[in-house]
């Protein structure tokens, strides 16, 4: 087992940033600055092609740690961020540009090489998981939840199905294929955001991955919209979800 | 026009509670104790057989007006509260009584009736508005959301199509049959409530409804769960959603 490293510190509004490794996977550690104790951990994934520091991980970071004294760790995917490509992971990338650029359906590629990806993925996120709770602000019982849209859903389904230590999880934006059998062993609550109007996932299959899920509590958030058009509120609600379920009162709106 | 004639006045936990009547059509109006100037309306429907103080109506009120400073008016729906039934609301009821006694769908019963009593319903919501406009605490200009679900929803569905004063509108629990057409001369923004193992709408008939809005900005939330047990949480995100359209701040999360 590999022992978290930390490599890099800073702060900002009442959130310190710690780069770490876990073996040869990077990743990054949100915290509140101060405060007694232990808190609830959020595992949040990113979304293909970019990475564990993309505006995206770092707002919503921020959102998580302000608004519910929260840790937020997000890792490099496999073939992301500051990881290498493999010759295996360069041909998916082509033919997923190939299809783009003959204005093919992604679905087929995406849905192939994030099944791939998760398979890489999924332990190291345990192996992750395993030393973040090493860390005394941390530990062995607390908590955790797991946020991830696109491939991050991908990997986070399998991930959440596998590993009883995930109590709450956010997912969306994805297709059903690889995924619904391991949603139909998850048992947690869910939320599941879906755009209405969605140009690469078809409306029916992403409300068939909320089907497919077991959870007794869950809640579909679909919004007016394309794929990329999701409302910045939907952060909001899932700063709700995990306050309700990994038991944190949430501070108030700004 | 009738005007609007207050006849009891209490107040509980920072919330005022005026009994009034517009013409024949008795409502409450929950508004804050104190705070100068005026505050924005939510208009509020009760469900079929429940009247305008049911439980689920004045917890709602009190969550607007002490979250957010908001106004709330419900008034009783034709044949509902303290107001009589006519001939044809006992036979639609014995109707609906005589559906669930013999194990059929109570669909056809409901989707018909409710839309009688919107047709009832829509002008007197409108004469109810035009009377609380003229308070000087509401005022003619300020920004009105409508709230209601089940028979409330055939009800605000047409009364948001037909009305402008109305801004911002939740919806949810309703079969689309009598609804979509005007739901698509709909275009303000819209949360809409659907309980996903719903036993008298089909899935795919609350889904339709939620399609019909033209409202560039439209969200479903659609839960896990039998057509009673929406969760609780939902009335937040509705709190939630008029402070965005009608224009205030959330007070901090209890």
């Amino acid at each position: 087992m590999h022992s978290l490293r930390f490599t890099a510190e800073t702060s900002s509004d009442g959130v310190v940033e710690r780069d770490f490794t876990v073996g040869e996977v990077p990743g990054v550690l949100w915290s509140p600055v101060s405060g007694p104790g232990r808190a609830p951990l959020v595992l949040m994934g990113h979304g293909g092609g970019t990475h564990k520091k993309w505006p995206a991980m770092s707002g919503r970071a921020h959102r998580f740690v302000t608004d519910c004294g929260f840790h937020v760790a997000v890792i490099d995917a496999p073939g992301h961020g500051d990881r290498p490509r493999t010759a295996h992971d360069e041909a998916e990338i082509a033919a997923l540009y190939r299809a783009r650029a003959a204005g093919e359906p992604e679905g087929p590629v995406v849905v192939r090489y994030n099944a791939h990806l998760a398979e890489r993925a999924v332990p190291e996120w345990q192996a992750t998981l395993d030393a973040l709770q090493e860390l005394p602000e941390i530990g062995p019982d607390g908590p955790v939840g797991y946020f991830g849209l696109n491939m991050a859903t991908a990997i986070g389904v399998p991930l959440t199905a596998a590993d009883p230590r995930i109590r709450a999880a956010v997912f969306g934006l994805h297709w059903p294929d690889a995924l619904a059998e391991a949603a139909s062993r998850i048992t947690v609550p869910v939320e599941f955001m879906l755009q209405w109007d969605d140009e690469h996932i078809p409306r029916e299959s992403g409300l068939a991955l909320f089907d497919a899920f077991a959870s007794k509590e869950k809640t579909l958030r679909a919004n007016a919209g394309r794929h990329k058009e999701l409302p910045r509120f939907e952060v909001g609600s899932a700063v709700r979800f995990f306050a309700r379920h990994l038991g944190r009162a949430v501070a108030p709106a700004a």
